[in-house]
């Protein structure tokens, strides 16, 4: 699928991801990146990518202390298709852990802000208490078809359990609940930035509430990473299993909560947004 | 209830809330405050009213727009008792919002760190999907008494209707979640920042799972706020029901998010933390 607004990749061995993800360093912390086609949104490049792309910055950057915690990103401005410069800049150390502050800029303008944790993690007592939706395989569901002009769709294999885009024939749903097998197309090993940017693979919740599209979009994301570096590593290229809802729509802005799941019942990450609407 | 480590805060007619939330310019952008002993903490100020001395430095910023929508501020590192110093900078102004980048220091060390959303609400379709935990009205049920040591549990009126802390005798529980009331003690009008400390009101939920106090504390607090200004100050002096519970423990960390509702079911507010441990 290509998008008249955003530039034609170029074929490479390269993943879609990695390419997206790139960035060349410029000077301490600073680093330049840029838009790519593949994970084109209707205006701006897909936030999960850029989400990705901030975190990507920590992890190349000199001083990162131990694994990705904890990430929230602030969609400031529209970012346009090209260039753009991403600074990672560590403002606290501890024993055990390190915080950051985190800007997209094009030109002058900042357009993401964003802080991060990243540490080392030690043994501990362990438990899932939340449960993983019911869900039969991957392999039971039709891969989504994507959708005209919104290209970072088909740049993943998602597979809709319950609660799909809703079409106008669909009208609303009494609740906000999607439920869906996610993984990247074509499948690639799990890593933390791939994980970031399938934390923000869910649409909009008031598409479903309101039975079609509305304008809308993330204006704040936040990740917590819950299962340590290893289990991201030995995750592989299964199909994430992720379910999203929301608590409360009004006033231009509705709360979105997501969980990504193993197939075998692991809580890898979950994702808390604030979206603005309008309908 | 006193603490050796933090002075006695003197007699005055002003909220113990808004004292500490005292906060003098010192140049644009930057304000002087001091931690107060009402809401001390065990080895620094409450984490929830830290929280509300950085929102509370945007709305005293002369270019603020709109109510707060949402804040993340993570906990960098330990406060001591005495002055420090807050900086609230707008990094970015849309036609109907502004994000905020956001510092908390004591000399040169960076203690706080942390970004906000503030925005003008317009009207749309509304709905609240989530439902209140069913509870007994506040009367019901006995105020918790505190405890030696932790000032600010003292600074609420906290009423838990399941999920109290555990003592020694109860032993672990196999769920995470706390139901309690909370106000202001003494009583205060409900404003943003009150309900800011609030949403860190919960104490840390590996508490009930491992049956009694271990080491823990958060080193990071989102807040997204679902009600609007008009909202939370027709709120006035009720108390607020609130809910906590975790999805997952393990390798030094977990989750915690909290709800945090209205007598008459509306959802105030939401707060997603994730916390250090050891057990």
């Amino acid at each position: 699928m290509t998008d008249s607004t955003a530039p034609t990749a170029p074929t490479t061995d390269i993943h879609p991801l990695d390419r997206a993800l790139e960035l060349t360093p410029t000077e301490p912390g600073v680093w330049r990146g840029r838009t790519t086609a593949d994970y084109w949104n209707m205006v701006g490049p897909f936030g999960g990518v850029t989400a990705a792309t901030l975190l990507r910055a920590v992890q190349l950057h000199p001083d990162v202390l131990g694994e990705p915690l904890a990430l929230t990103v602030n969609f400031a401005g529209p970012i346009e298709d090209g260039e753009f410069e991403v600074r990672a800049e560590p403002v606290r150390t501890n024993n055990s852990n390190r915080h950051w502050t985190l800007e997209l800029r094009q030109g002058d303008e900042v357009l993401t802000t964003g802080t991060m944790l990243t540490g080392v993690r030690r043994d501990t007592w362990t438990d899932v208490e939340a449960t993983r939706p019911e869900a039969d395989g991957p392999e039971n569901f039709e891969r989504y078809p994507g959708l005209p002009g919104i290209n970072w769709v088909s740049a993943y294999d998602l597979r809709y359990v319950s609660g799909g885009l809703p079409t106008e024939a669909d009208g609303s749903a009494d609740d906000s609940r999607s439920t869906l097998w996610v993984r990247d197309q074509p499948a690639r090993p799990l890593d933390h930035a791939a994980l970031t940017a399938m934390a923000d693979c869910f649409y909009p919740r008031a598409f479903r509430r309101r039975g079609g599209f509305v304008p809308a979009g993330t204006v704040t994301l936040t990740v917590h990473f819950l299962a340590d570096a290893s289990e991201v590593a030995a995750h592989g290229t299964e199909h994430l299993l992720g379910t999203a809802f929301s608590r409360r729509f009004g006033r231009g802005y509705f709360d979105q909560t997501g969980e990504l799941w193993s197939q075998d019942g692991r809580l890898l990450a979950t994702s808390h947004q604030l979206v603005y609407f309008k309908a």
